[in-house]
């Protein structure tokens, strides 16, 4: 197996971009990832886009080539192009993808996008489009859309752990937080843990704020194999590992709701391919579509004990610079759920990071970072860890 | 980059299954094929399914977790299950990402499967669904909708190589001829000229009887590493080749629209990759969603210079056992177009001819086989070169 590395990443600003369309911002990152990789288009010789529903999102399926088409790369190079979808999940399996892809030899300089137009539908359209992540048969059909599934989880993990809204509320304080230093932001506003609580009630105990919102945005980054990375970037990102996992797509299938055992299964195998432990890593971008998401994966990836997720957050544990830096970015609280993108986007802030250019919200001696995006309410998730060193 | 075989193939029966859903079918082939194989499920450490529009044919997305979990190996066994899609082209491309998978090393034994089911909603919402796979902004909200993108490919191959309704009408016919020794074709009815050229008028020149016909059905296939294979069978089938291209995803951006330059490239890139020349190849199972597809389709692939697919096909030269037997399965005209199954379906008629295993269909003596899968209008083709010998 080669191993692979990125030398270029770059994501649009996320947020309600109502002038631009998916080919439009797909192809902005598209072309940042390039332009910082220092190559032409014409050196790619394969590319990965992951997005989750462009059939209700925009009507368009076939993204694959629609994207190639529009970046100049299908007519006279013939450029292959493939989508891959895994909900929430799919940016990063179009990274995994890109991974495989210059690990078997197939391609020498791939590009996994990830993009989404959430905003070109109304608001009911949207939790119907996410609603087909989760099992439509048992789940969708009931009524249930993820803030109410979420919900769920967060109050057996209250009621198993003790867990607070207040608690809760300060993983939305500190991504903000956070967030509020990151120029592709959507939300870069200052927020209180009152704030959080005085804000109305989506699915109890989840407030609006306990919520990532509706974005549209992309996301992309080059990959290549690690020996030729140099000849790219003085500063290539290793992939250390990459790990995928599945589970039930039902909750009421699990063994235990509040333990997502795809996290849990995906980040033992990725600390296991890098041969590293949770001491080792920096910093971790964790999918925190809800702040109980944050809680649960910072649990399951093996960062806190099982339970200990929501005092550690109150306490600051997860802050910047603290016990462990949980979404520097800013989480997709923060920055926007663009569900395609999300994925993707996670890998590009820990390129940032890991070549020290995230200025105020810099992880001070970065080494090791993670990624880890989930797609459902857990019946996927993919676990990524880069480095600066090889 | 380690070299690949297939030790396990299955499809279900093609048509109008009323009475099973998409996951039903889809398990029906998944298990099919591991029983094929002689391996329990629990060998599987890799998935992948082609699925066109889940969001649009059934509401569901997520489609990966949901087969992992349906077949019994998302909960405790936690297997990577991802979709991957490129409209009709969706199947072709699974077997494409499980073959990285496995030659990449991040896979021992995958699994592609494809699947759609497209009759739960009605005709004009499949006709929507599809036409997703064009490009939306540019000829879906025209009104152009695939058998009025394939009339104007057949229209313009008419002018300007004499091409006859007969012979786009022959092609049905040696489909048919096909498909009537295929237990799993929606079809396994006689047809001739003259009835398909008294069907009536879809888009002129395209009768109905040109057209392939909506389906549901899946198909899957094992993938293991080729110095493995013996392990699980004495008939192992080799991937000599997995090339893939992309296009214009509008046919007005295009070249010259009767050429498919998609499948030129990935034609081209097949055949250097195995080391052969059309001549070597001994049946070839193509895109034929139209009939004017198929003669695109066998000139494309370098069968028959461009031009004399219409007489070729007239004249028999691409029936069973003739000069080059095109479609021995029946094609998607006969067996059904279950649009993500198909490029799947495909690479399982491979394997059954390169066994000897096809029946009244045999293909005699067939050493080097070829599948050839279309997204849209050829915005994405795949090919693949399989052989019973390494």
């Amino acid at each position: 197996m080669r191993e692979v590395a990125i030398v270029g990443a770059k994501t649009t600003e996320f947020g309600e971009l109502w002038e631009k369309s998916l080919r439009d911002i797909v192809v902005e990152a598209g072309v940042g990832a390039i332009e910082d990789a220092g190559i032409s288009g014409e050196d790619i010789d394969m590319m990965y886009v992951g997005n989750m529903s462009g059939g209700k999102f925009i009507e368009q399926e076939h993204l694959g080539a629609l994207i190639a088409d529009y970046s100049g790369l299908a007519k006279g190079l013939n450029v292959p192009s493939t989508r891959v979808e895994a909900a929430c999940a799919s940016g990063g399996l179009a990274l995994r993808q890109a991974i495989q892809a210059v690990a078997s030899g197939y391609s020498n300089v791939a590009i996994a996008a990830g993009a989404e137009k959430m905003t070109d539908i109304d608001g009911s359209g949207v939790t119907d489009a996410l609603a087909a992540a989760a099992d439509r048969e048992w789940e969708g059909i009931q009524g249930a859309t993820f803030p109410g599934i979420y919900a769920m989880i967060a109050k057996l993990h209250m009621a198993q752990y003790g867990t607070t809204s207040e608690q809760l509320a300060a993983v939305a304080v500190k991504n903000h937080e956070n967030g509020m230093n990151n120029p592709i932001a959507q939300f870069k506003s200052k927020l209180t843990i009152e704030q959080v609580l005085k804000s109305i009630m989506v699915s109890d105990p989840l407030h609006i704020l306990d919520c990532s919102p509706v974005s549209d945005g992309a996301a992309a980054v080059i990959v290549v194999p690690a020996d030729e990375a140099h000849k790219y970037t003085d500063t290539p990102i290793y992939i250390k590992a990459s790990a995928q996992a599945s589970d039930t797509i039902a909750l009421h299938d699990r063994r235990d709701i509040t333990t997502l055992d795809a996290s849990v299964a995906a980040g033992k195998r990725a600390y296991e391919m890098a041969g590293l432990t949770p001491k080792d890593i920096n910093f971790v971008e964790v999918h925190d579509c809800f702040t109980i998401a944050e809680i649960c994966a910072i649990e399951d990836l093996g960062f806190f004990e099982k339970g200990k997720g929501g005092p550690a957050s109150l306490a600051g544990e997860t802050a910047l610079n603290a016990k462990i830096s949980v979404n520097p970015s800013g989480g997709l609280k923060s920055t926007g759920h663009p569900v395609g993108a999300t994925g993707v986007k996670q890998a590009v802030e820990a390129v940032h990071q890991l070549r020290g250019e995230a200025g105020k919200r810099q992880v001070n001696g970065a080494k090791y970072g993670m990624t880890h995006n989930v797609g459902g309410s857990g019946a996927t998730a993919v676990v990524h860890i880069f480095s600066n060193e090889r």
